[in-house]
């Protein structure tokens, strides 16, 4: 069976795509910390997600310079989160979201290439969803597309999947319910308490796509209030 | 003044990089640690010649998981750094020497241009020389043109400049010259002692560049163990 690394942020969308990767491919784990406010949580998820899949080959790799760089509300804590992603002053000038982390997905990719040289495995699995942060230049097709080429110069051969770019995200939650994704065990809160805060962009969008997909979400989290806001926001 | 980034290893292409970029931007320099065996040594050189430039603008990363991953002989103390790069079996099967990091440079300058979206830089200037490790894939021209699709997808806009990518070690050693770059605080050894070792393949590169380019290396080394080597080689 062929190696792939899939990248696991603890997310809902990196659980699926390791769900996708998993039906052909001996899985191993890539998780980075970059000193984004969830990290404990995120890492806790991704281990959570890593032992429901029975997987030994888990690689953890630190990012504290993207936190010391900062630019992002992800990392700055000086910075507010958005939330809301539709509310227009989280957005820069440029209209990148506050939370986009600076060239992330690339910092990221290039990793796991570098592991999958190593590893000798033949495909990169990331979770990303296009429609989910349309203003993230590194969420775009065209962003993998020419990734790939690049990857055309590591030493082995290797290729990076985006199964679920052009999904939405309800369609997300139903491809991971039918392929017996443990979405019970995902991360999804921008911020980092005991149960998710049901307020922030993230939360909003999980409990709409669960809501839309017509599927019961068994994180334990603040619900009420995240299904008030979602009927506000019905339109999303 | 417009701002770039320069990568300084500490050794003598980074050096000269620098020294290039220094002619036209106001200088911010990135270091990378990544369990390399010469860490301490290039850290040194790097902020001397940081000092050297009078630059505030600097930032030391640390990529801990490129020695967790291993797979070189730079950062993997059990494999053996080979004595020249001529030596054969110091190659892999693919031909590929056992320096070689796995995707080393695609992860260092994505890093930069994280920064560089942060810090609003126009450029990053990487020293790579394209005939100094010629088995190496991502020291080649078309992988930094490659890249520089890529870098379309930040959120500045951002360049990657190899200005000595085609250049011979001694045209190297004679252009640092030429600009009063401060040649004598860098380092080169794949060791890590006092002095240069005078043995390995970057020792014996460095000395044939400096006596090629019929220029005198103020560096404290173990010369006439260089000289020796040199003389041997001199086809090299």
């Amino acid at each position: 069976m062929k190696k792939a690394i899939a990248l696991v942020s603890g997310g809902l969308d990196s659980c699926v795509t390791a769900a996708i990767a998993e039906q052909k491919y001996q899985l191993a784990l890539l998780h980075i910390n970059y000193g984004q406010r969830t990290e404990t949580k995120e890492l806790e998820a991704f281990h959570k997600i890593a032992d429901f899949y029975k997987v030994k080959e888990r690689l953890v790799c630190n990012l504290k310079w993207l936190k010391e760089i900062g630019g992002s509300s992800l990392t700055d804590e000086k910075m507010e989160i958005p939330e809301q992603i539709v509310n227009r002053k989280s957005l820069t000038a440029n209209c990148i979201p506050t939370t986009y982390v600076p060239f992330r997905n690339a910092n990221f990719l290039c990793i796991a290439v570098s592991w999958a040289e190593v590893i000798k495995a033949s495909k990169v699995f990331i979770g990303a969803v296009a429609s989910d942060a349309p203003e993230y230049p590194d969420t775009r097709k065209n962003f993998f597309t020419i990734f790939n080429k690049l990857v055309k110069y590591a030493t082995v051969p290797v290729e990076v999947e985006t199964p679920i770019v052009g999904l939405k995200k309800y369609e997300v939650v139903k491809l991971g319910m039918k392929l017996g994704a443990p979405l019970h065990l995902t991360w999804s809160c921008y911020k980092s308490n005991k149960t998710a805060c049901g307020k922030c962009a993230s939360c909003v969008r999980r409990a709409e796509a669960f809501e839309k997909a017509r599927a019961v979400d068994k994180l334990k989290s603040q619900r009420s209030k995240i299904k008030t806001t979602t009927q506000k926001l019905k339109l999303y």
